[in-house]
């Protein structure tokens, strides 16, 4: 199943209305929960989205009128896919082939660090660093979303708690990430962190068979990494992170980011305001976000 | 004003149930909010404490009976005081006599990393590293805490917007913190960070004009720092941290800790399974939490 969180109505005070949708053939089909955060969050949250796709196509193939409470594929605005998790982790160098083409030995632990849900925002938003003067590098990464709780689990249990796999983009302020040994103050810009436009659900997408993760700038490809390379799997990292702090259902992780960044290139490349970032992993969809700098 | 988050009847699947309170004389008065998270959310939450203490005053010098919804001091038992911080922010070497006799510059950036409010447990709790066979260390802190929103403050405006002060233990898993570049994994164990036990308001506390923070470990002094030294204040962290995050009320940021930690020994020296952690702040509280491994 392809879910999504979608814009219901125009912003207000609170933000967008929203609510959690299921992709049916051209539609998606409005769920009961506002995002996909509270239909994660819920019981039998698979065997709701199913059941909604299996009446769209009862009601499609009897040849019934679009629904009110379903929206054109085309028509569709999406906000951040998954707006509220508890817990944003991100996984530091991953990709073996960027490991090895610096020169380095494949790590024995995943490097990670933490995010706040403040950081995220959907397609089509602003990637706002305005007044900063920031150096805004990109690192297009596969996220991986959790579907029920997890504490002290097996690579197997992590596995199958699984929801599903989305896209990510953890932009980086190089400038404050390098201010110290922390790298938390580069990365935990709110507002800068695009995360969508759909979930993917895990039956659906198989990063350890290899799918293509792609940033461009302005068009022009920077980064073209494939998940088969990961050195740390999207299981093996949920079990990791399980062992010393409980993961709950729309939890996301961010697995890396492959070579490519504007860091890494001679001389260092940064984002400029105005320039459009777009971040693409095969199977899952795109992301298209422009910088306010 | 102090204030506390204290247990008003025993755990149930929930936790244990909870109400936040305010000390008048040697009694604590309980305030409507379930706790000091629920508390510092509300508006005019400073208002709602004084006017219980005040009420509280003209009961007792009317000989008034101790009322029911009083618990008196010395038979109170405390929960974690924040149990529910949307930001856990901790700042790394921040005193400057203790980086001084590491033969260190002073920094130019406070050097930050997240934690997630689950890390938290209050006095009396258990430091919970059971399985894990990790080198545990002590880190005794001055926590400052939001009382006011805060994005892209000034220092007077962060120093205007704290509530108060609290102690805190930074315990840290230092084989997990040395594994990669990145402390995260060593300093997110759930359940390992005590906080309390009782947040003191900024105007009964001053760190900037000196307070002693010290850590015991079964009864013999290991630290003993005062923050006259913090390189970067409370409010001065606030203000930084403001400009890349919102803070919001309840929001904690731990703010350094001073010479002394184990890992700094000759040689190294780590918790036991049963060692007695005491943590304690000079006009604010002590912490005493024992170790499982």
């Amino acid at each position: 199943m392809r879910l999504a969180t979608v814009i219901t109505a125009a912003h207000d005070a609170e933000g967008p209305a929203t609510r959690a949708a299921v992709q049916v053939g051209d539609r998606f089909v409005l769920l009961a929960a506002q995002d996909l955060s509270e239909l994660l969050g819920s019981a039998g949250w698979r065997e709701q989205a199913a059941a909604a796709v299996a009446a769209a196509e009862v009601a499609g193939s009897a040849g019934d009128a679009v629904r009110a409470d379903t929206i054109p594929a085309d028509a569709v605005r999406f906000a951040t896919v998954l707006p509220r998790p508890s817990k944003v982790i991100c996984c530091g160098l991953n990709y073996a082939d960027h490991i090895a083409e610096m020169g380095r030995e494949l790590p024995e632990y995943p490097t990670l660090f933490a995010k706040y849900a403040d950081t995220l925002i959907g397609d089509g938003e602003v990637i706002d660093a305005a007044g900063h003067g920031a150096k805004l590098d990109w690192e297009a990464e596969l996220a991986v979303v959790v579907g029920a709780p997890l504490r002290n689990a097996s690579v197997e249990e992590a596995s199958a708690a699984i929801a599903g796999y989305t896209v990510a983009n953890d932009i980086s302020m190089r400038d404050w990430q390098n201010r110290t040994l922390q790298w938390f103050q580069g990365k935990a810009f709110d507002r800068t962190t695009p995360l969508g436009p759909v979930l993917v659900t895990a039956d659906e997408c198989d990063p350890q068979a290899g799918v293509r993760v792609r940033c461009l700038v302005n068009g022009a490809e920077v980064q073209n990494g494939n998940t088969k390379t990961l050195v740390f799997t999207a299981a093996a990292l949920l079990s990791y992170i399980s062992t010393f702090t409980r993961l709950s259902p729309g939890d996301v992780v961010l697995t890396g980011t492959p070579g490519g960044v504007g860091m890494g290139a001679t001389p260092p490349r940064f984002l400029h305001d105005g320039d459009v970032v777009t971040t693409e992993i095969e199977g899952i969809g795109t992301l298209t976000n422009t910088v306010r700098l």
